[in-house]
C-alpha cells in the first residue's frame, strides 16, 4: 500500500472545529441533533446558541437551513412522528388481531420512554401548543385511526359504523390521556400498561360490536 | 298617574348608542359578548372591531378591560370551564355511582351541544394551541378526575390504585377523543353517545378491578 500524501489529505492535521458537509448532510445532522436536544431538555432550555455551538457551526449558517428555533423543534417533530408511524405500521400483518395491537402499542410505548417529558410537555401546553405543532399531533392520531380502522381483517365490515369509528377515535384518546400520566409518573410497568390499553380496547369492541368480538 | 315629566327622563328621547356601565357589569357585559362572538365563529373570524361595535363601546375603551381579543377569549374560556365544571360537579350525590356517571356525562354533553364547532377548534389546534389555554383545559380534566376519583363511594378503597387513576385519566381521553369526533360530525344520538361512554367506563373499570365492579 503506497503511503498517503500530504497533499491529498489537507484537513488530516487541521483538525477543523466546523466540518463541510452538503445541504442534505447538515440539514439531517441539525434534525438529529434538535432530536435529542429537545427530547433531553425543556423547549425553552434549549437555545439557539447551544445548538450551533453543538453543532460546530455558526448561529447565522443554522438561521440559514431553520429561521427560528421553533421551525427547527417542529421539523425534529415531523420526523419522530414518521418514525412513530412507521414504526406502529410496520407490525406484520399476518399476526392476530390482539397480537398486531399488542405489537403497535409495544412500538408507541417504546418511542415514547425514550423521552417521556418531552412527550408530556408536547401533550399538555407547552410547546405542544402551537397550531404547527398540534397538526403533526393531529396527523399522527389520524395514521394511527386509519392503521386500526383500514389495516385490520374486519375493516370491509365496519367501514362507516359510526359507533366503531368513534370507539376507536376514542381509545386512542384513552391511550395518549393515560399515557400523559403514565410518562409523568410511570406507577405501572410498560407491559401493564401495554395489556391495560389491550383489554380496554377489546372490552371497548365488545360494547359497539356486541355480536362480532367473540369470534375476533 | 301623572305625566311623567321631561327634565326626569332625560335620556328617553336620546337614545343614546353608548351605555354606561359600572367597571363589573362592562367587564360582564364583554365576557358574554365574548363567549356568544366566540362560540358561534372562529377565533380568527371575530375583530375587535365587531366586539367593540357589539359592545356599543369604543375599542379604546374594551382594551382597558382586555388588552389583546387573546385575553378577552381566555377570560371567557375559564367562565365557561367554570360552568362546566359546576354543571358536572352539581349531580346530586345520593344518585347510584352509574346514574351519577350519566348525569355528568349529560352535563358535559350539553355544554359542548351548544358550541360544538368552537370545542372542536379549542381541542384541537387552533386557539387551544396557546399555553394558557391549553392549561384551563387541563385544569378542566384535573378537576373531571377529581370529581369521579374523590367523589364517588368506593374513593377510599381506590385511593392510589395506579391502574385506577390511570385508567380514568384514560377514559377522559376516551370521552375528549370520541366527543370531537362526535362534535365535528354527529352521527349518534346523544343519549346513544352517552350510553357509549357509559358502558366504556365500567367495562374500564371491571379490566382494572376485577374483584369489585360487579358491585357498585
Amino acid at each position: 500500500m503506497p503511503p498517503r500524501r500530504a497533499g491529498r489529505t489537507p484537513a488530516k492535521n487541521a483538525a477543523p472545529k466546523r466540518i463541510r458537509l452538503g445541504t442534505d448532510e447538515r440539514r439531517a445532522q441539525l434534525l438529529s441533533l434538535a432530536k435529542s436536544s429537545f427530547s433531553a431538555r425543556a423547549y425553552d432550555d434549549v437555545s439557539i446558541d447551544d445548538l450551533a455551538r453543538d453543532a460546530r457551526i455558526s448561529k447565522g449558517l443554522l438561521y440559514h437551513y431553520f429561521p427560528t428555533k421553533r421551525d427547527l423543534y417542529v421539523a425534529g417533530l415531523h420526523e419522530i412522528a414518521d418514525e412513530l408511524v412507521a414504526a406502529i405500521t410496520a407490525v406484520p400483518d399476518n399476526l392476530a388481531p390482539i397480537e398486531r395491537v399488542r405489537a403497535g402499542l409495544d412500538a408507541y410505548l417504546d418511542h415514547i420512554m425514550r423521552l417521556p417529558q418531552a412527550y408530556v410537555s408536547l401533550m399538555r401546553g407547552g410547546i405542544g401548543s402551537d397550531p404547527e405543532v398540534a397538526a403533526v399531533i393531529e396527523s399522527v392520531r389520524a395514521k394511527l385511526f386509519d392503521q386500526f380502522v383500514h389495516g385490520t381483517p374486519f375493516a370491509a365490515i365496519l367501514a362507516g359504523n359510526a359507533k366503531f369509528e368513534i370507539a376507536v377515535r376514542g381509545w386512542i384518546g384513552f391511550v395518549e390521556g393515560a399515557t400523559i400520566d403514565w410518562a409523568a409518573n410511570p406507577r405501572l410497568s410498560r407491559e401493564d400498561l401495554r395489556e391495560l390499553f389491550t383489554s380496554v380496547l377489546f372490552e371497548i369492541l365488545r360494547v359497539v360490536l356486541p355480536n362480532m368480538i367473540p369470534t375476533i
